[in-house]
């Protein structure tokens, strides 16, 4: 099935999917990086864990209305997609403030937004993925302040569906980064990952912190972690 | 006339006016402060030049139907000016990319926009007046979504008139930075100042700065710099 690679992330590779131009196979990769790749590492069985709770989350915004790119898992871990032209917006929702939020603008943790904070990053390593506005994403990207719309209200679904998804398995969402794409048809549809790599997740009962700011905070083992959100994934359906 | 010393600023003192609470005294101090207040320095005569330009600057906008809270120049270095609450925004307006926005998003000096780039900055500056969006903006403030899109308008038509205003004394308005307040009646009116401190300003025939990054890039006289302009302006009316 899969045929060359065609491009290497930091969490993922792409290849190319031979007699079909309009699919590709994401591998995911054990590496972990934070705060823009300054801090590294490489996590035995990550991989399988963001691939198959991925496959999960994309099947069930698939049956919540959510248009993406997901067709299935092909083995723990990789998954066949749709082909997209990515457009270069990391787009954060934020139910809580968490993470850079909270230097950015002096807020403390836990501080709740409502209704949701959504904002556009410019996705650019090399600028280290600045915050940028909407008349920024109009002059950075081929966006029309229409599509900016429809990605804002399609993040905004997302967020109403997972917040219940996750809370089905006593998990809080609080924020995650979302990327979108248009296929061959021009149409703008979920793409990438949406994994505890991607997600900030709480226990509902502990507080405990369970995605990658158990890498980014050390806070203990990483894969024990996503063990856990797959098994209790796993128990419910 | 002014009363008592309510607030010292980086650029102004601002006092109280003896009998009637809805009027203020903006007094210009000579300071110029840059980077956050990390770069300081004292040019005598600078207060006269940025309350005397200011002044022209407000009358300019009055003519042409934008509401500030200007009401007229006192004498050299002081202006009397409406009291209003000021929204916590630095409104700023860029015709072409100067200053932080370059390295902030990767672009060559002097790249255009058009239209026009509205970006909103918390003004804060215990956090560096941190670039923000609109949700923020709503979250942070007790502004609507109605009341920022009416300071981008205002922003935007204060931009169309300041543009002509300047092109007559051979300058191009590169970018500047505006405040808004809110006055006794609940209106959102164009407070603070716009001086060469607030915009940047370049000779349309030698591509000269004359502005405040004469002092932010060490590139000459800034007193030198500002007297120009307010000859020029002195020379046109
Ligand atoms: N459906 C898709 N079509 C094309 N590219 C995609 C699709 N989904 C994700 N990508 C891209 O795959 C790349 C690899 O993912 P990742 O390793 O996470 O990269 P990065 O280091 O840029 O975060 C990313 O650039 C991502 O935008
Ligand atoms: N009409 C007004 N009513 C009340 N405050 C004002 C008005 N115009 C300007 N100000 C405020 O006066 C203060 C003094 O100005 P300045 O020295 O430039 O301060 P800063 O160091 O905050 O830039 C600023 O906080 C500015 O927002
Ligand atoms: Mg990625
Ligand atoms: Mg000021």
């Amino acid at each position: 099935m899969k045929d060359q690679l065609l491009y290497e992330g930091k969490a993922k590779q792409v290849f190319t999917v031979k007699g079909d131009d309009n699919l590709l196979v994401l591998s995911y990769k054990n590496d972990a990086t934070a705060f823009n790749g300054v801090k590294k590492a490489n996590f035995k069985g990550k991989g399988r864990y963001n691939n198959l709770i991925s496959a999960k989350v994309f099947d069930y915004l698939a049956a919540n209305g959510v248009a993406s790119h997901f067709k299935e898992a092909l083995n723990d871990t990789e998954q066949l997609v749709e082909k997209t032209t990515i457009i270069p917006l990391e787009v954060v929702v934020r139910n809580v403030a968490a993470g850079s939020i909270t230097k950015r603008i002096g807020l403390e943790e836990k501080t709740p937004f409502q209704p949701a904070l959504v904002e556009f990053f410019y996705k650019e390593d090399a600028l280290g993925d600045p915050l940028i506005n909407d008349e920024h994403a109009l002059f950075l990207t081929d966006c029309t302040q229409a599509d900016l719309e429809e990605i804002k209200k399609m993040a905004r679904l997302v967020n109403q569906k997972l917040q219940a998804f996750f809370k089905e398995i006593n998990l809080q969402l609080v924020d995650f980064k979302l990327e979108f794409g248009r296929n061959k048809n021009d149409e703008i549809i979920l793409s990438d990952e949406v994994s505890p790599d991607t997600c900030r997740l709480w226990d509902l009962s502990t507080g405990e912190k369970m995605d990658k700011d158990v890498f980014r905070e050390d806070l203990g083992d990483l894969v024990t972690v996503y063990d856990h959100i797959l098994s209790r994934l796993e128990a419910k359906s």
